[in-house]
């Protein structure tokens, strides 16, 4: 008796004997092989491409002859003349099994296939989108046996994919009878399963779809609002685009905005409207830069900071602005773009909003955490988001830890005397030679330093205009470790410092870091005043990260990761030299790049993501630093700037500065414009 | 050993022995006894009044002593001062049990109070609503454990009402938070639970709320809109309330309006704001009418016809003008006020659509199966819903058929020379004497027939102005018995018929019912054409009947139940002269008044009467009068008046004609305004 033929499936190793004549596909799917497919093995999806190997596989003890699958068919050439298929390539659905043979599932044919992110901490998104497509031929309708063309549709999905039941967004009905009939009966519907609910039809296309879907991940911030344009089927991103936050005229800050709301009746209500139609202008400019319609947007996640989470979904926000920090809601939102009066895209697309973590800790932070793990770390990991206000997370397996510092706004280079965002012409780092205490400085859209040639040429169009937030850190630092300034903050006299750079101003002095009055231009110096703004920044910051670290009961941790768009530009040592951050060795500490905004990409590409997450956040001990007696004391006691005395051992360690060019400012993704986070 | 005193609840007989001390309400809880709360058993809601009896129970072998319950207390004493107790009452939730007692629910205790119809064919509607209140406290917020208010009230319903989970309607989100203050973390939540997802919550109240929820049954035909306002919780229908269907202004009847779509693009968009609009008009016309905020209105639910169905959802109706007549959805539909678009009741209102029979026969056909359950008739039964469209149903325990029939508008007044809507003035009720071939006649608005002392004096201010729809049958009818009209329809001239109101008109005659000409008023007859017009209505109403009554297999029916509005406006004696419906004895045609109508308010009542019509109909057989070669022949053989030769046999049943008074015109819920359905 003749066995049939063995099929063994690469790189899953999943094996079987199948009667010949079984097309691959039916092998791969009963071998539960992670075979992709839209058209439901009809020959014109093209998702099921194999490449059958052949010849001695001595591991598995098979020898695949030439003939092993069927031979090459007309839809295969239909589709082989229309495309091409890569060499070697096969549909799935069309070759037959023959005999004996290894087939290869090549990354692009798996449904779960994986994204490769381009951060640092290189970890893969699995695809798992809430978000599937189905080809399906549709019955005709019978009046004889009358029933809705939903009902049939319905149907046509039970009988052609055995998906049982399905819910439809109201939105789409009235959209499905024409499409039906231009199809011909033949239709792909887009179906949406987040739970535990019936899959739900949030749009069709007449025949088979072959435009892709796709999803926007937006992290929406106080002060930017940066959208990563995500296909939902490949996972990769097309576009990436940020505006200003509108909400900006209502209040530079958090605490303004909660205080319009609470000055202005109906000041919230048109904050909302306000942020809404900044993302719809944003997902048409996002859609137009990828050349797709706005209507193939059938999702889109959230990750923002607690008062952008209420104002973006149309909840007042003025229990947030006074103890004892009342959320709405802290869970995970699910609704429509409908319902959050969203026009750019279909009323149908689904909106995901990560959960809070606590009211002063958001969905941006639940983001970070799903991003980065500290769950899953084994060393005890410090993760900062620096914006506005830091998100502090701090943990490993054993638990995690999480709290919001309110920073304000002076590492974002508000508040302080020559700051100014981060654009062009903005400085962005600054070395002061210790002996001479003169300084070299980069400006944002020049990759020269100040003192090289070619500097003034190269930056004459955009001017030296201030420091963004990264730059006033370096700044900082840089005159402490030349010894400009004291532990106590202060910045010497000429006399004190011995360079004319430091000059009188009021009561105290300030230090000259580039001075173009005398063309008209501006006096870019480093006052007294900023330094102080820094000090109290850098103290809630630092505060922040002990009143953890002594809920945890530990000194010191592992290793710390900045998070947040800015927090990509911060140099390390110079964190470390102003006392940001708790010392570790140098090589301790990463950049994440933006985190929250790859976490709303996890979030947008893989759906058990959004139920990890959701799980994640319940179990994370928030710590309130507003009541906590201890974050005052911390705060005091972190206002000095310590390091200056020995900062050598540091800088000695050669360590590669993060790399702070423009073109790599929208963190990990490549976005394509520089962006902060508020 | 002292056994624990007996409880014996009634009218239930449920009974079990409680420790001394137990609160009633808890016995019952625990006793699954039928017995109200909404505050959870704080004493505050009184829902859950109960009345013990004392003395001796020899059936049940128990002797009530005086002091069975505990004594009453300082709450009851609060709520009677406040509001009063009836005589004998007590608060569940206070009064404890002592000793043996026998305790009776008074039906308005019941959480499944009963509400009896008025109609004929009384049945009682159970109420069983999907919307229903809960008072529960909440914790406030602590800012050691952040949690969401949402949150908050989730895990409050979870303890105080054991209720596992909740979703929440987007739009009641934004609104917790200041109702939750205002009521000092005591709030009232309404929760809808129409199937096996988590209830929903749909609106708020800070505190108990004591003013009552309330919902809508809408019957939205192709002439009028009509409305029930219903008290959720006690079943009361409050307000009832009709406006004219705006969509006229494009069309009088259905595939005038399908054609309104196909000719002007968007023209189906026009149509549905149209009715939108009107329906936003009536719910705040029945809530002022009232007394009730229209924020009350929780709940609406929609019967009508497949064209009317596919606009008020928003869906272009084309479909429906043309074989094979698809709908776009026949399954029922549940959505919010918010997506579809109505604006006077809450966002968060839920709305539930009936489903759709066939693309002919609407959800007003499947709630005309919900209220007369024509699958549970024991005997074969007939039910004609007669307007522009006539419903019809065929069936018994066996089986139930349907179809529709296009009688088009004569029933209604229109395309008859004389004929107006029913209004005050017009002509509704008309007796010919068959000897001296004079008539009389009743108009609306008037109780008196016209032959009767003061009837010139009691219609001086309405006039007589014309005939409606059961008033041309009447006319029809009474001609053909008095002779004046031949079988094949024929008016005969003054020689003929032996009478000078059969006058010439044009190469025909016509029959004088009222000439007010001398005085400038109307000269009202009914002529050839009018007779033509009222034969092809009959006929297609009759051949409708015959072809379900070949594919049931029968000759004759059992009963004959005529509903609509205007179906109880017929008398089933003209109507069977006329030959509208097949013989059957007088006595078993029945009015079941807006039957269409009453189907809405049980589905508004009672939710698994929606799961039980949802069943119901797909089991019903379609029948499609549009492709049956039968229906023709049937409908030319109907053509004829075949009955004048012997009436009287019939006329001699002494039957009491329906009422056709003015006042009762709304149907079997004493609607206060008269009405007709398209």
């Amino acid at each position: 008796m003749t066995q049939d033929p063995l099929v063994i499936f690469t790189p899953s190793g999943k094996r079987g004997r199948f009667p010949a004549g079984t097309p691959v596909l039916t092998a791969a799917r009963q071998l539960g092989v992670d075979l992709d497919s839209v058209c439901g093995g009809r020959g014109i999806c093209s998702k099921c491409q194999i490449t059958p190997s052949y010849g001695d596989f001595s591991k598995h003890g098979v020898h695949v002859a030439e003939d092993a699958l069927s031979e090459w068919n007309k839809v295969e050439q239909r589709y082989q003349d229309k495309r091409g298929l890569k060499p070697g390539r096969r549909l799935g659905c069309q070759a037959t099994i023959q005999r004996d043979v290894v087939i290869d599932v090549p990354p692009e044919s798996q449904v779960h296939r994986q994204v490769v992110r381009k951060a640092a901490s290189a970890r893969v998104i699995e695809m798992d989108p809430a978000t599937r497509l189905y080809y399906i031929e549709v019955d005709e309708p019978d009046m004889h046996e009358p029933t809705g063309d939903l009902e049939r549709i319905a149907r046509a999905l039970k009988a052609q994919w055995d998906i049982p039941e399905i819910s439809t967004d109201f939105s789409t009905l009235g959209k499905l009878q024409p499409i039906l009939r231009k199809g011909d009966w033949k239709i792909t519907v887009a179906l949406h399963k987040a739970d535990n609910s019936a899959p739900k039809l949030i749009a069709a296309w007449p025949g088979l779809h072959e435009g892709g879907i796709y999803g926007l991940a937006i992290d929406l911030g106080s002060t930017t609002v940066a959208a990563h344009l995500t296909n939902l089927d490949t996972g990769e991103v097309i576009a990436s685009s940020g505006i200003m936050n509108p909400q900006i005229r209502f209040g530079e800050d958090l605490m303004s905005r909660v205080s319009y709301s609470m000055m202005n009746p109906g000041g919230d209500k048109e904050m909302t409207r306000a942020v809404r139609e900044a993302i719809d202008a944003l997902a048409l400019d996002i859609a137009k830069e990828a050349g797709i319609e706005p209507a193939l947007i059938l999702e889109t996640v959230f990750v923002c900071n607690p008062v952008m989470h209420h104002l973006l979904l149309g909840i007042d926000p003025v229990e947030l602005g006074q103890a004892p920090f009342a959320l709405a809601t802290s869970d995970s939102m699910t609704l429509t773009a409908t319902e959050l009066g969203l026009t750019a895209i279909p009323g149908a697309a689904q909106i995901y909003v990560l959960p809070c973590i606590a009211g002063h800790v958001g969905a941006d932070a639940a983001a970070v955490a799903l991003s980065e793990e500290p769950g899953k770390s084994d060393d005890l990991a410090l993760i900062i988001d620096v914006g506005t206000n830091a998100e502090i997370l701090l943990g490993d397996k054993s638990g995690v830890l999480a709290c919001s510092s309110p920073t304000g706004p002076a590492f974002e280079g508000a508040q302080i005397s020559s700051g100014q965002r981060a654009a062009p012409g903005a400085i962005e780092a600054i070395r002061i030679d210790p002996e001479t205490k003169e300084p070299r400085f980069r400006v944002i859209g020049c990759d020269l330093w100040s003192n090289e040639d070619g500097f003034a040429k190269a930056t004459a169009q955009t001017g030296i205009t201030g420091i963004c937030g990264s730059g006033i850190i370096e700044a900082v630092a840089e005159m402490r470790m030349a010894g400009l300034v004291d532990p106590s903050g202060l910045i010497g006299s000429a006399q004190a410092t011995g360079t004319a750079r430091s000059i009188p101003e009021g009561r105290t002095h300030s230090y000259v870091i580039h001075d173009a009055t005398a063309e008209g231009g501006p006096l870019i110096t480093v006052t007294q005043g900023d330094i102080r703004a820094i000090q109290l920044a850098k103290s809630a910051l630092y505060a922040g990260a002990r009143l953890l670290m002594d809920q945890r009961e530990v000194d010191q941790v592992d290793r710390v990761v900045l998070a947040g768009a800015f927090g990509a530009h911060i140099s390390p040592l110079h964190a470390m030299v102003l006392g940001m951050i708790p010392d570790v060795p140098l090589d301790k500490v990463t950049s994440a790049g933006n985190a929250a905004g790859t976490g709303a990409r996890i979030a947008l590409c893989n759906v058990a993501a959004r139920r990890e997450i959701e799980r994640v956040v319940r179990q994370i001990t928030k710590v309130e630093t507003a009541i906590e007696p201890k974050f005052q004391e911390h705060f005091v006691n972190a206002n000095a700037i310590p390091h200056a005395t020995d900062p050598f051992p540091i800088l000695n360690a050669q360590v590669t500065l993060p790399n702070v060019s423009f073109n790599t400012g929208g963190g990990d993704e490549g976005g394509r414009r520089r962006r902060r986070r508020g």
